[in-house]
C-alpha cells in the first residue's frame, strides 16, 4: 500500500500494527459486495495465527469462517469488509481509498464502520495467541462482504451453513460502530426487529367537480395512516426502546389537480421491540385498516427478528474490558438500525456489538480517532483475556 | 365534408339543417386550441342572416362576436368550436373526425360537447330572424376554441374587451351540455367557485431506526389532511350544493424504506358556493394548517369565482321553451365543473347553460341522439320568441 509512507510521514501517529492493518484494508475499494482482497489479508495473518480458515462463497459475496482450537466456548469476531459508496470523492478531505491520519485522525471510506475494527481483532487475536499459545476455548471469526448490500449471501447463508453442521458459536462480538461519543461508551446487546408494508388504498377516480361519483383514496387512506402514526404499540421493556412505526413514501395523484385518483400507495417500516411479534403487529395494522373501512392490498417485507443478549458472561467481559481500557462503564443499548448480528442470534449466541464511534458512518470524510482502535484492539484482546484465561 | 352523403345514406335519419350543420363542425378536427374552420362556417351562416361579426383572435385562438340588432335587451348564445383529444382512435365506433348518424344516434367528438349545440344555435337564430327580420331587441353570439384548453385567451379575454367598451349583455344561454337523462331535463343556472392550492410540508429528513432525530412529514401531515377532508365548508343553499374539497396528489418519499423523507407536497381543489368567498376558505385552510402546526409553504391558484342566475326573465324563457318542446320541467343546478359561463357573469349578465345530454362527454365512441339536436334548435328558436315577441 504505497499510500502508508508518504500520509504517514506527514503526521507525529505511531504507525502501531492496528493502524497499519486499518489502512491496509481501508486502501481497498471494497465497494458492497467487492471485497477487493481485504478477506485475503485476514486470512493469511490468522492462518499464521493457528486459524483453521474456511471460505464460504455465495453468489457475488466473499465470506469466511476461520477457527483456532477445538473445544471450549467459542468467541467469535464478526464483521464485513465491504464498506458503502464514497458519495463524491471530490468533497472528501482526503481521497476515500487513499487512507491517511491527520492529527491525529484516521479518515478514509471503512474507518469506522468497520475496517478499523476488523483490524483490532485480527491484532487483538494474534496478540492474544501470542501471549496464550494453549488457550482455553475456541477463537472464531465470521467474516462477509454483504453487510451492505441485500445481506442474502452473506453472514446469514454461512449461519445456516454452520447451523447445518451443528456448529455452536456461545459468544459473539460484532465490529459495529456501537460507540456514540466515546470509545466504548455503547454497547448494544440487541437491536429490534424491522418489517416494512407496502399498502395500496384502492378508491374510485373521478372529476373533483363531482366527489359523490368518486372515492378519494387520500381522503379515506387519511385517517388510517393518521391512527397508524399516532399509535402506541408498546412501552418497550427493560432492554427495547417503544416500537416504532415510520410511513417512509406516500403516492397518490394523477398530476391533474381537477381529477380524484383511483389509488394510494404508501411503504412504512416497523422497528420492534422484544415486547410484540412480527405477527402481533400485522394483525394490529390490519386492524387498523379494517376499522377505517378501506379497500386494500398489504404487502409485507420481513428483515429481521429483535435479538437481545441479556447481561451474562459476554456483557461482563466486555464491560470490565472496556473499564479497564479506558475507565468508563458502557452503556446497553438495543437502539439503531439492523445488523448481521441478527443472523448469528438465530444460533442461540451471546451477541454484542463493540467498536468505534459511529458519529461519520456512511458520511463524506468518515473518520475515526486513531488511538480509539488502538484502544479497541486493548479492549478485544482483554475480552479474550476475561473468558479465557480469568476464569 | 364527404363523409355526409355516404354515412347518412345508410341511415334512415332525415339529414335536418340542424344535423347538416352538426356533421359539418364535427368534421373539423378542432383540437384545443385548433378551429379548424369552424367559426368561419358559423361566420358565414350568421352574416347571411344579417349578423355583424367581429374576428377576436388573442395569441393561438380563434373567438369571434356577432351581433344583430343595435337596440333593446341583448340575448347573446356562447359556446365553443374547440374540442378535447379524441383517445386511441381504434376505439371508436366510427372513426371521431369522420361523424356518422347510426340508428338515429349521432357519434362523433364533439356531438355533444359542443357542436351539436353551435349548429342548433345557429339553425334556431336562422329560423328567427327568418320569421321575425324586425324582431325587438339584439342577438350575439360569443364563440371561442379556447374552453377546453388554459380558458387564458378565450371568453374572458373577449369579455373584457367587451366590458371596456361597455358592450351590455342580458342574458347568455351557454351550449354546454347541460341535460343528464333527457333533453332539457337540467339547465345550469351558476356554478360553484373554484380554486387549488399547492401545499408543502417540511419535515426533517432521517433514518427510521432513529426517529427522534427525524420529523416525519409524512405523519405531520397526515392529522391535518384528515381535517381537511372531514370538514363542513359550508351547507350551500338554495342554488349551490355544500362547498367540497378534494385532495387531488399527495406525494412524499425518497423510495427508500428506511428514510424518513424531508418535505410532502400534496394539491387540493376546492368547489365552492356562494356562501363562501376564496379569502374566507384560504383562512380557514390556514387556521387548520397552523392548529396543527405544520412548518410549510402554499401557494393559490384561483380558477374562478361563483355565479348564480337567479329565476327570472332568462330562466322563466328557457323552462317554457323547454317545457313546450320536451314536456317537461327543467330543475336548476349549480352542481358540475366549471364553464366559460363563469366569465360572461362577470359582466353583470344572466347566464344559464342549456344543452344535450352530457353522459359521454370526453369520452371515446362520444354520441347525442340526433333528434335530440332538432328539439334542441325548437328550444333555443322558442326562446328567441319568448324573450322578443311574446313579451
Amino acid at each position: 500500500m504505497t499510500q502508508q509512507s508518504n500520509p504517514l510521514s506527514s503526521s507525529p501517529t505511531a504507525l502501531t500494527p492496528t493502524l497499519e492493518l486499518a489502512i491496509d484494508l481501508m486502501s481497498r475499494p471494497s465497494v458492497t459486495p467487492e471485497d477487493a482482497g481485504c478477506q485475503e489479508t485476514m486470512i493469511k495473518r490468522l492462518e499464521k495465527a493457528g486459524f483453521t480458515v474456511e471460505k464460504m462463497p455465495f453468489g457475488d459475496v466473499k465470506n469466511f469462517y476461520a477457527k483456532r482450537g477445538t473445544k471450549g466456548p467459542n468467541l467469535c469476531f464478526a464483521g464485513h469488509t465491504d464498506v458503502v459508496p464514497t458519495g463524491p470523492e471530490a468533497q472528501w478531505k482526503v481521497p476515500p481509498f487513499e487512507p491517511q491520519i491527520v492529527d491525529g485522525v484516521l479518515y478514509g471510506r471503512g474507518a469506522a464502520d468497520m475496517k478499523g475494527s476488523l483490524a483490532s481483532m485480527v491484532v487483538a487475536v494474534e496478540n492474544f495467541v501470542a501471549n496464550h499459545p494453549y488457550h482455553d476455548g475456541q477463537i472464531s471469526f465470521l467474516i462477509t462482504s454483504d453487510e451492505e448490500g441485500p445481506f442474502v449471501d452473506g453472514t446469514t447463508r454461512v449461519v445456516d451453513t454452520l447451523m447445518e453442521r451443528n456448529e455452536k458459536v456461545d459468544w459473539c462480538i460484532v465490529g459495529e460502530p456501537s460507540s456514540t461519543n466515546t470509545l466504548g461508551d455503547i454497547i448494544k446487546n440487541g437491536r429490534r426487529g424491522s418489517f416494512s408494508g407496502d399498502l395500496t388504498v384502492f378508491g374510485k377516480q373521478g372529476h373533483v367537480a363531482y366527489p359523490h361519483l368518486a372515492k378519494n383514496p387520500i381522503h379515506l387512506a387519511s385517517p388510517a395512516i393518521t391512527e397508524l402514526s399516532e399509535t402506541k404499540w408498546d412501552e418497550g421493556n427493560e432492554f427495547f426502546p417503544p416500537t416504532s412505526f415510520q410511513v417512509s413514501n406516500i403516492h397518490s395523484g394523477t398530476g391533474a389537480t381537477n381529477v380524484v385518483p383511483s389509488t394510494l400507495n404508501t411503504q412504512f417500516n416497523f422497528r420492534f421491540s422484544s415486547e410484540l411479534t412480527f405477527d402481533q403487529l400485522k394483525e394490529k395494522v390490519i386492524a387498523i385498516l379494517d376499522k377505517h373501512e378501506l379497500n386494500y392490498e398489504i404487502e409485507w417485507t420481513y428483515n429481521g427478528l429483535p435479538f437481545l443478549t441479556p447481561p451474562g458472561e459476554l456483557v461482563d467481559a466486555i464491560t470490565d474490558a472496556i473499564e479497564d481500557t479506558v475507565n468508563i462503564k458502557p452503556t446497553l443499548s438495543t437502539s439503531g438500525g439492523t445488523s448481521d448480528g441478527r443472523f448469528i442470534a438465530k444460533m442461540g449466541t451471546q451477541v454484542v456489538e463493540l467498536g468505534p464511534i459511529n458519529a461519520t458512518i456512511h458520511q463524506i470524510n468518515e473518520h475515526v480517532d486513531a488511538d480509539s482502535l488502538n484502544q479497541l484492539t486493548c479492549i478485544y484482546e482483554l475480552v479474550l483475556e476475561n473468558l479465557f484465561t480469568n476464569k
